[in-house]
């Protein structure tokens, strides 16, 4: 990974906005532009904070307890421990590296936090500067190496689901399900799930985020798996939709509908269209098939460190996408009481079109 | 749970504060007060926030994505989606409520959040109230029934550590074991881990830390399992470090040390007691032993809906003990390219001692 470019594109962005320096809380963020894997246990117990100087290398600013990894991780940056806290080596560190001027992660800053910055801030004549979505617009796009990565992640978690698949029976618990799926993630190399992997069966598949339970698997009723991994650093997400046994009237008229929707959208993906434009051309095909209603969630969201990124392919989302974006298209139709189908592929945009990065075709077109 | 109780408790709060309503965003606190266990995939992705009027019922808001479970879960709430986001629900949800003055957890609300509702309080002539810690402050004195549960969850956690432990042999990897205690969990009832499951063989346990990798587990080294589960909503958290094979006189020193350490911390933990106290008793007499610097991190912290929260038993904690709080007493000893050893407890606090929740002594007394 090219960290040094991407700290190089950061300070420029400082320098022309005259600033010092930026403190990069965002987990994602800080593995983009340094390496550095920690993931925080919550936003109150950060495992570290990147100093990034408009003129000097950064500074990875980190606890303890992860100092180690630190430094075998994040090669580029001066590792320093915060023994008394982020604030207390701050007070010492911002006057010796000449730092007059501190932007901060806003999105990822708690108001609390930004409380006791403004009061250090002021003591030390600093002038605070909230920002917002700069290592974010960088993440937009993803270079080749972050695009294999993706692929590869896409891949295992397609070998994994199917060689879970071939397993189901109806009987098992949808926790069995979504067990073997995990373990089997973690002990072919992924360093977990990228999410909670969701295993519904019958009416539990209409919650979009259904949490796996002790239900059985019922035969002839909709089987939905949501699942991805994170293979070193990127993410894959997935979904299928199926039924263990026999497929009836209504789930085919259903399932068939999702998938024109995906198939739609898929065909129009390129540079240049506005997210908003994929999001409508799948929701106008389940709008006009009748079930509009209930389809209550976006197309598709972007994927690469983070499992949900930018673009959301919203209908709120004016902007257009761009080659080198990565993103989900799932459509997805929900009858409480009955069930669901959500029929989830990942894509990478490119000038003239899009490339569908997943290869599996289990139970796609019926 | 006797949410109602709960709910009257932050309400008269707010009354004498002069506060129409407080928003609640962090997701035990959320729980805490109305049963919703939906946890928040990021603090960028919220499941809902609660909102408690002074005078009025209160009201969980929420994504169409978990409205099924909130209605299912939050009995005492109504229960209102925003299909357009949190803040167009808001405007229009305040007016109607006739609140004038509005208070937010300033400990987990994102900056960017704030200056948000900020431009809305101004639209709306609406008070807006940083707060921290109401919730907390409830939450520090556990009640029976959460007793009973914390109890529940550490014997649970006690019987899967015992069944594995039975089970380990050197060669097995770390991840091999860690999956082995979380599968278990999960088949045993648990809602999942209460945080990634530690399993470090030799020089990786010098790591407080340490992710289970794909390294070997070594004969006559330390191996260190630190292990907790969620159960009906409460955590348990335990630490047992030993070695399966032969034990030499170093890792026999430092082992009887870091109990010694912990037998005296726990003797003397009642209500009334300095926080950092109990933290001191500990550290000297590891710091006695000569290894000071090698215990890095508090004594321990307080166990509940979160597994770490307040009170810290830290240097810098000046406040009491009092009865009902919940903690752990986890003492360490980490010495990079050896390994390390760290022993760890949960006990309740009584007006005249505590109660050790903990019944296992794996390898503690050698």
């Amino acid at each position: 990974m090219n960290y040094k470019q991407r700290i190089r594109a950061i300070q420029a962005r400082l320098r022309r906005n005259q600033i010092d320096a930026l403190l990069v809380s965002q987990p994602e963020n800080r593995r983009y532009l340094c390496g550095y894997s920690a993931s925080d246990h919550s936003i109150n117990e950060s495992s570290g904070f990147l100093l990034i100087h408009a003129r000097q290398d950064p500074w990875l600013l980190t606890d303890f307890r992860f100092q180690q990894q630190a430094e075998a991780e994040a090669k580029d940056c001066r590792v320093e421990p915060y023994p008394k806290g982020l604030l207390k080596l701050l007070n010492q560190l911002l006057p010796d590296l000449g730092i007059r001027s501190l932007a901060f992660e806003s999105h990822y800053t708690l108001h609390d936090t930004t409380q006791k910055l403004a009061i250090m801030a002021e003591k030390l004549a600093i002038n605070l500067r909230p920002l917002s979505g700069w290592i974010e617009a960088l993440r937009l796009i993803k270079d080749k190496d972050e695009i294999d990565r993706i692929r590869a992640a896409v891949i295992l978690n397609e070998q994994i689901f199917q060689h879970v698949h071939q397993t189901i029976q109806p009987g098992q618990t949808e926790i069995e399900v979504a067990l073997a799926l995990e373990n089997r993630m973690r002990t072919q190399g992924a360093e977990g799930p990228s999410f909670e992997t969701i295993v519904a069966s019958g009416p539990n598949s209409a919650l979009p985020h259904a949490v796996p339970g002790v239900t059985a698997i019922q035969a002839n009723q909709p089987l939905m798996i949501d699942m991805g991994l994170i293979l070193d650093g990127y993410c894959s997400d997935m979904t299928r939709t199926f039924v263990a046994g026999v497929t009836d009237v209504k789930y085919l008229k259903i399932h068939r509908l999702v998938r024109k929707a995906q198939l739609a959208a898929q065909a129009e993906i390129r540079a240049g269209i506005p997210a908003a434009k994929v999001d409508h051309i799948a929701r106008k095909i389940i709008t006009d098939g009748g079930y509009g209603d209930a389809f209550g969630h976006a197309l598709g969201h972007g994927v690469g460190l983070a499992v949900h990124e930018d673009p959301r392919l919203s209908a709120r989302n004016r902007s257009h996408l761009k080659a080198g974006m990565v993103i989900t298209v799932e459509p997805g139709i929900y009858l409480p009481g009955w069930g669901g189908v959500r029929l989830e592929n990942m894509v990478v945009v490119s000038e003239d079109g899009c490339e569908i990065l997943n290869q599996d075709h289990t139970g796609l077109d019926l």
